[in-house]
């Protein structure tokens, strides 16, 4: 992109990013090698990353809001399936010139939208041109030390959760759960975010908890099949476990129990419930360890 | 990718990572939604993300581990610019279905060799595939609290020193300078990596620091250019200033002197110098920014 534009547009994003500061953690933002955060006592950070193609995970013809407020949703998704609070994110887009910097800043004013919403300040990132649209949102999270949800802590005889319909349009605008996400904190024995399919997020879970499954009563959406309720990706709901006798948190189902049984099996009304999920988005390598995988 | 290569690929990755964890306080690596890290006491945290596109950066010829090598030297470059110690990475990287696993675990391995040398965990991050070859690399640094070095802190009298030799070819290996940047602490007055061209890069430090320079002495790598070393980006060489009266550390050059004059000015054996920089890089915008940009 030629200098002017872009510095235009680098200095436009510093002043939408600069106009609502929401944590006085963050000592640096946008105009340096690196932005500079300064951890408050007592909290663990979170983070996780994810990209957005073109022609693999949208088309060109979604409005550049949209796509905006989808890159930063898909990552937020991932805080509240640990029950943290955003703090910040940084950007990497690749853009083709001919969509030109008006393009570019639509994309943002969608995700600034978003990041403002949610409190979640943008920090940096990196601008590039590229004959496809790519995005690439990395958001760091915090929580109490010790609290950020995982998918391993489930027992046999918990109680199974999901919030809102499954089964959604692929298309459709995400709300990332990290209100729900919180509350469960401390509550919660797993936890994780449906971006594949239930069928295939919830294996994953009782893999990593060692436990099976036994599931019935799916919240389908309004004018979806089971089968894409059960199979679909991106509907960015949270699916959780909670001890047994708990009652369900508002906006939430209770879908089933967690049993003894070989670890990963998952059975729908009495038939067992094979992990097929959407496989078209890619490998999450974050998420598709067969099991816990802590570094130490 | 099919499932069972993903599975695969992951798993061998989550291995790898584990392999030789370096830093205790990444309390959860590769498995989960978030990578969990408990900050430290006393410490302040930095963050830089760095794309790089095939065709754009780079031609597909490159091997696959020095290609992995360059997309993490890239952004611990930036890390090196700030004094930083590495801590961990995350790494979205999207590749054609053709090149296959091998090459992906290729890249990896490069990747991981330079994550091991630099101290340098993998936490996660993101797999696809796409058209073309395309790796985002975001890494988490760490410095005592207050001594990043920043690129707005230089007064006329300071000394400007480079790194190494400038104009290297743009396939050349990169070796941060994290060493060296780690020894600025409490010392430079300002730092930056040459990443897009003395000129260019000289000019963000004057701007940002309200200074103008005086330069000659560049020390060119051999066989290339004077003009490239000016004006060639992708050295990755750190640029800094110290106050009047310091001696050059071991393996830099003193260039230089910051002056009084109008901010952004860089006069070359006394002709003023434009800041023309390479510029098919694209715009990193946490660089490009006029001033600095703190969001507070």
């Amino acid at each position: 992109m030629s200098q002017p534009d872009e510095l235009a547009i680098v200095e436009k994003l510093r002043r939408l990013s600069e106009s609502a500061p929401q944590h006085r953690a963050l000592k640096l933002g946008i105009g340096d090698d690196c932005a500079i955060y300064q951890p408050q006592p007592g909290e663990d950070l979170l983070f996780t990353t994810d990209q957005m193609i073109e022609d693999v995970h949208f088309r060109r013809w979604q409005s550049a809001p949209s796509l905006g407020h989808r890159a930063l949703a898909r990552s937020l998704s991932d805080i509240a399936a640990m029950g943290g609070e955003p703090r910040f994110c940084l950007v990497a887009l690749a853009a083709p010139a001919e969509l030109g910097g008006k393009w570019i800043m639509a994309f943002y004013r969608g995700l600034i939208a978003l990041a403002k919403k949610s409190g979640t300040d943008l920090a940096g990132g990196d601008l590039a041109h590229d004959s496809k649209i790519r995005c690439d949102v990395m958001v760091c999270g915090a929580a109490p030390r010790g609290t950020a949800l995982r998918r391993d802590g489930a027992h046999a005889g918990d109680a199974i959760f999901v919030s809102g319909k499954l089964g959604k349009p692929w298309d459709r605008k995400i709300e990332p759960r990290l209100h729900l996400g919180q509350q469960l904190r401390g509550r919660a024995t797993s936890c994780i975010d449906l971006s594949d399919g239930l069928s295939l997020d919830l294996h994953r879970v009782c893999l990593a908890s060692g436990t099976a499954a036994e599931i019935g009563n799916i919240p389908v959406f309004r004018g979806a099949t089971l089968e894409r309720a059960l199979h679909g990706g991106e509907d960015y709901e949270l699916l959780f476990t909670l001890p047994p006798g708990s009652s369900a948190p508002a906006g939430t189902t209770r879908i089933g129990t967690m049993v003894r049984g070989r670890p990963g099996a998952v059975e729908l009304d009495g038939k067992l419930l094979p992990p097929r999920g959407y496989d078209h988005f890619g490998a999450r390598f974050s998420k598709r360890t067969l099991r816990r995988a802590p570094l130490q």
